[in-house]
C-alpha cells in the first residue's frame, strides 16, 4: 500500500534492473551476517537504516528530514533517505517501508563544544544548525545496531535497540563538552498544528521523563518517554520555542528561567549538558502509549547498558532470522536476508512490560495472557507477510496478534478489527477488513492460545458494520456502488475475499448459518466483474457500470484503490477458476495475463501516483493488488509461465541494495514476497490452507518451523539457465500438482526441485493440479 | 485571592451595606433551608448557584456566559452571574468563589422542536443561538438541586449533584421534540487555542463518553465524561465546527457523515436527538480525571436517577450543615448558612470510585487509604476555611486532604506540595506554601490517619525548593529580594508564617533540628520590617528597601501580592507581639489599625485591581491579606476595638442576597471568615491551637464536633445594641482571657457571652490574657 495524498513533485522511479547470479552457490557467513538493514533505504522502499529487536516497540534510527511539509515527505516516510546529505538526529520510532508516515519521536542529537544550536538548521547550508553531514563510509548497520560518524561535530553515533528501549552511544571528541538536544517539535509528517501538547520533566533521580501528543496520521495520539544518560547532568534548558502562547498563565518555580525541573507547550526543546567526558555517553530511552511510569519501567525491564542490548538483541535476531537457512550466492543471500529481517520488524510491541498500552479507544487496557502489538498495514500484509510469520514465528507470536486484533476490536469505538492501526490507534488508511484473513488463516492454521469464538464475533461485527466503505449498501446491493462510495470496484472484491476467510473459519468451527451468509458473500466479486470487457468495475446503484471506463486510469478516489483495472481485475483469490471461466477460460486468462505482463506503457504517465512503482507492463509490483498475480499462471494450468514471470519480477523488483526494492516495504510485504518466492511457493489465497508452487530462488533452504520440525527445499540443477521446473518430490515421492498444503509443510520433510532450461508442459496442468477455488474446491 | 491578570474594565464594585439585625429571635426552618446557593452569584462572590454534593467532583451548574474572552471574564469565573439574561447551558464543573477561572467543562443545552441550532448566539439577540432568556422567578436553587424554566424553550430545567455525578432533568414542552446539545468547544475563560483536543464517542449502550483537554489555567488538563440520558437515542450527530484543520487524515467510518460513532478534533458539538418523550428527560453524567472508563465506573457508581440523587444529596447537605446549630433572625440565618455551605463544597473529590486520578505530573495514581481532593486554593483557605473544616467535617475528610496533598507533593515534577492545585494540576497562582500550615494545623489538632514523617518531610521539601518564588534567596538573605522575584514583601513574610508551622509541627514530632532551623526562619518577617516607616516593605539584595515606596499602590508584581504595604504589614499571625513591639508597642499598633480602617481613601483608584473590594480604608475585607486584621486589635489588650470592627465588617460586608459577598468568597475563606466570626472566634494563627475571640454574631450556637461532642456558644443579651463582650464564662467559669484553646473546644462545654452596649475595657487586657504569640509564648 501506499499514501494516499497527492504528492506533486514524485516522479516514478526509475526501474531498478538488478542482476541476481545463482550460479556460484556462495554460502558464506551467516544469516545475520547477510541481512543488510540499508537495503529499502534508498529508492522506493521506505525502510530504516536504524536499530530494531525483532518486533521492537522501538525502532531507533537516524531522520536524514524531518521537516518537511506535508507534500514533500513521501520520500521520507522512515525518516531516512540513502542520498540524503545530513542527519537532523535519531529518534526512537519509525515505518518500515509505509507509504503514508508519522512518527520520528523523541529526536535526539549530540552537540560538541560550547555552541548549542537548537533549530536543526538548513541542509544546504552546512553548519546552520544542529544537523550534521555524514559520510557512507562511516555508517554501519546491522540488524539491532547502526552507527555513523557525524561529520560536522566528529561525534561517534552508534545505535541499538531492546524490545522497548533504545540506546544511543556517543563518543564526543575529547576535551570537547557533550550535550544532548532532545527536539519535542521534530515529527516524520510535520506540519503546523501536528504538536497538541509536550512536556519535559527532569527527575531527582536524573531520567528525563516526558511526553507527547500529535495530530497527524493518527490523530490525538499520545506518547510518553524515558531517558536515561549515562552521566550525569552538568546543567540542562528546557525551551518553549512557540512564537505566541495563548494562555501564559501563571509562572512555575521557573519563572521563564531554563532550568525548571519541567516544562509544556506545543515546541519544546531540551538541552542536557554532560561536560567533558572521559568516556562514551550512553543514552538508554524507553517509551510507552500508557504513561510516564510506563516508559521508567519499560527502561527498568532491560537491563544493562549498550553492549548488553546490543548482544541480547543481536542474539534475538540471530535466532530469528535463524527460521530460515538458505544457500545461494552472496547476492542473493543478502536479498533474501535482508528481506527476512524486514518481515521481522512489524507488528510492533507496544505493550508495556506490564502488559498495558493505549488502545483504539485513546484508554489504557491491560493486555492478559498475550503481548499486545500494533502497526498493522493490514491491506498490505494480509497477502504474504502474515503468512510468512505463521511459518518462522512461535505460535505465541502470531497468537499476539490476533490477541491484540481481537482487543482492538472490542476497544474500538466503532466496534470493528483494525484497518491500519500503529500503536493502537486507527488510521483508516487503504480498505477492506483484512484482519479478518489475517485471523482466519491463523485459526486454519493452527494458532491457537486465542478465543476463536470471540474472534469470530470481531470479524463478523466487522464484516456487518454498515457505515464503514460502503458495507451497508454492499450488503443491500451485493457490491459497493461507486456513486456512493469511492473505490468501489476494489471494495466489493476485497470485502468478497475476506467474506470467503470468515466462512472458511466458520466452517471450521462448525458455524453453519454464518458460514453459509458468508459463503454467499464471498460471490460478491461477480457482481462487479464485466464479463464484456473482462475487467473487474464499478457499478453504479442503478446497476450500470460507471462510464467512461480507463483500464489503465490510476486515480485517488476513482473506481480503485492505488491501481487500475489492470490490477484489479485478477483478485478473486478465492476463486481464480470461476473468475477464469468468466473470462472465457485458460486460454483466454493466460491471454489477458500476457497483455497485462506486456502492456506498452508508453502512452500512460503515472508520475502523480507515488505508489505506482515497479512496473512490468501494467503488473505493477512495488504495490500489493499485482503480488499475487504471476502466480495467476498455474490456475491455467499453465506453471512454467509462473516461473517465468517469477524470474522476471525477482531480477527486476529486488537488489542487495539501498535502492534495491522496487517498491514500499510495507511493513514487510514487499519482503514476504521474496522470502515466500525464493523458497518456491507462496500463499496466494490465506484462508486455503495451500501455497501455489513457484519455482525456487535459491539452491537449498531450510525452514526450522515453530512446531520444531523441519522443512527443506531443494532445488537441484538451478542456474540462471536452469529456471524451469523439471520435477518436484515431497519427501522423495513425485509430487504432480502445482500447489502445496499446509499440513505438509508443518510436517516437516522435503520438496525437492529438478530445475531445467527448458519448462515441463505437463506438470501441474490437469484440473486436479491446480490450486483451491472456491468453485471447484476438492 | 483573585485573578492576578489585569482586566480592563472592571470596575470597583460599590460597598454593599446589610443591616443584619440581631433583635429578633427568630429560629424557624432548617440550616438546610436557610442556606441560599445564590449568595455570592452577583457581585464579587464569584459563587455558582447550581448543584453540588458537599466535596463533590461535580458542580452541575447553569453558565450565563462563558464565551468570553480572556480579559472580559473575571465576573464569570463561575460561569453564572446574577444579573445576565440569559443561560447558556449547563455544565459539570465551578469553581466556588475563584478569582481567576477555568472548567465549565461539558456544556449540555436542551432544545425543543426541530430546529437544533448549534451555535450559543448572541445573549443581546434573544433566539440567535441555542441560549435561553430566563427569569429569576423560575429559579430555585437550594443545596445540591437548582431548577429554571428556559423561557425560549420552554424547557423545565432541573440539576442535581451526587458526589461524582450530575443529574439534569428536563421536561420538553408537550408534543415538542427533544434533543440534547453537548458543546465541547464551550469553557470557562475561553480564547482561541484553549481546547487541545477533545473527543466523543457513541457506545453501542446508548453511554456517550469522550474527553477534552485543555490549556487552561491548568494547561494541559484532560477531563473526561460519560452521559447517559434516560431515553433511547432516535439520532445523533457529531460535528467539528473547527474552520481549518491542519490535517484531515483518512476519513473513516462516517466519510464526513454527522452520525459516525465517534469524532474527534478542537472545535466539537454534539446533537443528541431524542424524539417526542412523554416523560422528562433525565441525564445523567459522570466526569474522571482518568479516563473514559473511570467516568463509566463513576457513573454505574452512584446508583438511581435524578429524585434518589437529589434526595441522597440532600441527606448529606443536611448532615454536613447539621455540624453547626444556630439561633439567629432569618437574615442572619440565611448568611449564616449559606456561608457554611459555601464552606463545603472544596477541596473537591477527584479520585474516581476506584481510587485512581491524575496527579499533578499528569500521570494517573491509585489513591490508597484515602479518597484524593484537590481545588486546593491554598493562599486562601488555610487562613480560616481549613480551620474550620477541622471542627465541622470528619477527621477522615480532613486526613484526605492531608493526604491529598502528600501524594501531591510525591507526584509533583518539582517535588513541592501543591500551591493552587485543581483536578490535580497545578496553576502556580498565588504565593507562599500553604499547604504546609494546612497540614500543621491538622496535625496540631489532632487529626491523624497520614504518615506525619512524610508529611514533614514534604513540608520541608517545599520550603526548601530554592527555584520556587525566590526561595533560594529567602534561604540565604533571610528574605526575599524585590530586584530578583517580584512580590518579594508578601513572600518574605508568608514563607517566615509557614516556616513557623513546619518548626511546630517538628516540635510535635520530635525533630529539634529541623525545627530549630524553621523556628529561625520564622523570624525572617523582621528582615523586611521597616522599623522607620512602619511597614513591611520589599527589600534588594543590597539590603536597602526599594523606593520609592507608597503603601497604598496596589499593582501586579509589585512589592506586594493583590495588595499593599497596609494589609500586608500586618501579616505576621506568629508573632503579632513583636511586630506591635517593633511598631512601638500596643498604642502605637492600635493606633496604626485605626489609621488603616479609617484611611482616606479619595485619592487612591483600585480601578485596575479585580481582586481589590470591600474597602473599609484600607482594610480589604474582599481578599484575604485583611481577613485576620481585625483581631488583632486583642493582641494589644483591647478586645473592645476588635468587636467593634467585626461589627463594622460584618454588616458592611455580608448579605443574604446574591451580592451579599464583598469579595470573591474563595472556595469558602470569605464564607469561612463569617462562620468563625458569627460564633465569636476566629483562628488568627493557625498551627497555633488558638482562636482568637471576637463576639459572636448569632445568639446561640451549638457545634456538634467530629469527636462526637458538643460545644455550645451562647450570647446572653445580644442585640444590635448590645454589641460589646460584658464578660465571658466557659463552662460556667469567667474566661479572662481573650483567646479560646482548641482542646477546650474539642472537649465540649459551653463558652457563654454577656453582651452588653458598653466596651468592657478591662477584659483581656492583661499580657496573660492575650492570644499567642512566638516571642511571648507561655
Amino acid at each position: 500500500m501506499s499514501h494516499q495524498f497527492r504528492c506533486a513533485a514524485t516522479a516514478l522511479a526509475a526501474l531498478a534492473f538488478a542482476t541476481t547470479p545463482l550460479a556460484a552457490q556462495e554460502t558464506g557467513g551467516t544469516p545475520y551476517a547477510a541481512a543488510d538493514p540499508f537495503v529499502g533505504t534508498g529508492g522506493e522502499g521506505h525502510t530504516f537504516p536504524g536499530a530494531v529487536a525483532p518486533f521492537g516497540m522501538v525502532q531507533l534510527s537516524p531522520d536524514t528530514d524531518t521537516g518537511c511539509l506535508i507534500r514533500e515527505c513521501y520520500g521520507h516516510a522512515a525518516g531516512y533517505r540513502y542520498d540524503d546529505p545530513t542527519i537532523q538526529g535519531f529518534s526512537m520510532t519509525h515505518f518500515s517501508g509505509a507509504g503514508h508516515s508519522d512518527l520520528g519521536d523523541f529526536l535526539m542529537m549530540p552537540v560538541a563544544g560550547d555552541t548549542v544550536v537548537l533549530e536543526p538548521g538548513d541542509a544546504k547550508q552546512p553548519g546552520s544548525g544542529y544537523r550534521s553531514r555524514f559520510d557512507h563510509a562511516s555508517e554501519t548497520a546491522q540488524p539491532g545496531y547502526y552507527a555513523v560518524t557525524l561529520a560536522d561535530s566528529g561525534v561517534r553515533a552508534e545505535m541499538t535497540a531492546g524490545t522497548r528501549v533504545g540506546v544511543q552511544r556517543y563518543a564526543f571528541p575529547a576535551g570537547k563538552a557533550a550535550h544532548l538536544l532532545l527536539d519535542l517539535r521534530s515529527s516524520l509528517y510535520n506540519y503546523p498544528g501536528k504538536i497538541l501538547w509536550s512536556t519535559v520533566r527532569l527527575r531527582p533521580d536524573g531520567t528525563i521523563t516526558g511526553m507527547r501528543e500529535t495530530r497527524g496520521w493518527a490523530p490525538g495520539r499520545k506518547l510518553y518517554f524515558a531517558i536515561r544518560p549515562s552521566a550525569p547532568l552538568t546543567g540542562h534548558a528546557f525551551l518553549n520555542r512557540e512564537e505566541q502562547v495563548p494562555y501564559k498563565g501563571f509562572q512555575g518555580p521557573s519563572r521563564g528561567a531554563d532550568d525548571a525541573a519541567q516544562l509544556h507547550g506545543t515546541a519544546l526543546v531540551a538541552r542536557l549538558d554532560f561536560g567533558v567526558l572521559d568516556r562514551p555517553l550512553e543514552v538508554k530511552v524507553a517509551i510507552s502509549s500508557v504513561d510516564e511510569d510506563g516508559a521508567v519501567a519499560n527502561l527498568d525491564s532491560e537491563v544493562g547498558g549498550f553492549d548488553t542490548v546490543r548482544t541480547t538483541t543481536r542474539k534475538a535476531w540471530e535466532q530469528a532470522l535463524g527460521a530460515v537457512e538458505v544457500d545461494a550466492p552472496a547476492p542473493m543471500r543478502k536479498t533474501f536476508y535482508s528481506a527476512l529481517y524486514h518481515t521481522l520488524v512489524a507488528p510492533s510491541v507496544l505493550s508495556d512490560a506490564d502488559g498495558r498500552y493505549r488502545g483504539p479507544d485513546d484508554q489504557v487496557h491491560q493486555a492478559k495472557g498475550f503481548t499486545f502489538h500494533s502497526t498493522f498495514s493490514l491491506w498490505d500484509t494480509f497477502r504474504a507477510e502474515h503468512p510468512l510469520l505463521l511459518l518462522v514465528q512461535p505460535e505465541q507470536r502470531n497468537a499476539d496478534f490476533v490477541n491484540s486484533l481481537i482487543a482492538s476490536q472490542q476497544a474500538s469505538p466503532f466496534g470493528i478489527l483494525p484497518v491500519w492501526q500503529f500503536q493502537g490507534r486507527e488510521t483508516w488508511t487503504m480498505i477492506g477488513y483484512h484482519a479478518v484473513p489475517v485471523i482466519a488463516d491463523a485459526y486454519l492454521k493452527g494458532v491457537r492460545g486465542f478465543d476463536p469464538a470471540k474472534a469470530l464475533d470481531a470479524m463478523t461485527a466487522s464484516a456487518r458494520y454498515a457505515p464503514y466503505g460502503g458495507l451497508g449498501d454492499y450488503m443491500k446491493l451485493g457490491y459497493v456502488p461507486i456513486d456512493r462510495e469511492p473505490e468501489a470496484a476494489s471494495k466489493t472484491v476485497e470485502y468478497a475475499y475476506d467474506d470467503w476467510t470468515i466462512a472458511r473459519m466458520a466452517r471450521a468451527l462448525g458455524k453453519s448459518d454464518v458460514a453459509a451468509e458468508f459463503e454467499k458473500r464471498a460471490g460478491n466479486w461477480r457482481n462487479s466483474f464485466d464479463a464484456k470487457t473482462g475487467f473487474l468495475r464499478a457499478r453504479k446503484t442503478d446497476g450500470s457500470f460507471r462510464v467512461p471506463f480507463d483500464p489503465t486510469a490510476i486515480n485517488y478516489g476513482s473506481d480503485y484503490t492505488e491501481g487500475n483495472a489492470w490490477q484489479y481485475s485478477w483478485f478473486v483469490p478465492q476463486d481464480q477458476a470461476a473468475m477464469f471461466k468468466l473470462l472465457g477460460g485458460d486460454a483466454a486468462a493466460v491471454k489477458k495475463l500476457d497483455a497485462m505482463f506486456e502492456f506498452d506503457n508508453s502512452k500512460v504517465d503515472y508520475s502523480h501516483a507515488e505508489d505506482i512503482a515497479g512496473l512490468i507492463g501494467q503488473y505493477i509490483h512495488g504495490n500489493e493488488p499485482s503480488h499475487h498475480v504471476a502466480y495467476l499462471y498455474s490456475y491455467a494450468g499453465q506453471p512454467w509461465r509462473t516461473q517465468e514471470r517469477l524470474k522476471q519480477i525477482v531480477e527486476s523488483q529486488y537488489k542487495p541494495t539501498p535502492d534495491g526494492l522496487s517498491g514500499n516495504d510495507d511493513l514487510g510485504q514487499m519482503s514476504a514476497w521474496l522470502v515466500f518466492t525464493s523458497l518456491g511457493f507462496y500463499p496466494v489465497a490465506p484462508g486455503s490452507n495451500e501455497y501455489v508452487i513457484g519455482r525456487p530462488f535459491v539452491s537449498r533452504a531450510a525452514l526450522n518451523l515453530p512446531n520444531g520440525r523441519r522443512f527443506t527445499v531443494v532445488a537441484d540443477g538451478l542456474s540462471d539457465a536452469n529456471h524451469y521446473v523439471g520435477r518436484v518430490t515431497l519427501n522423495g515421492k513425485p509430487l504432480e500438482r502445482s500447489f502445496l498444503r499446509h499440513e505438509e509443510l508443518m510436517t516437516g520433510g522435503e520438496l525437492r526441485f529438478t530445475m531445467q532450461a527448458i519448462p515441463n508442459k505437463s506438470w501441474g496442468t490437469s484440473q486436479a493440479a491446480r490450486p483451491y477455488s472456491m468453485s471447484t474446491a476438492r
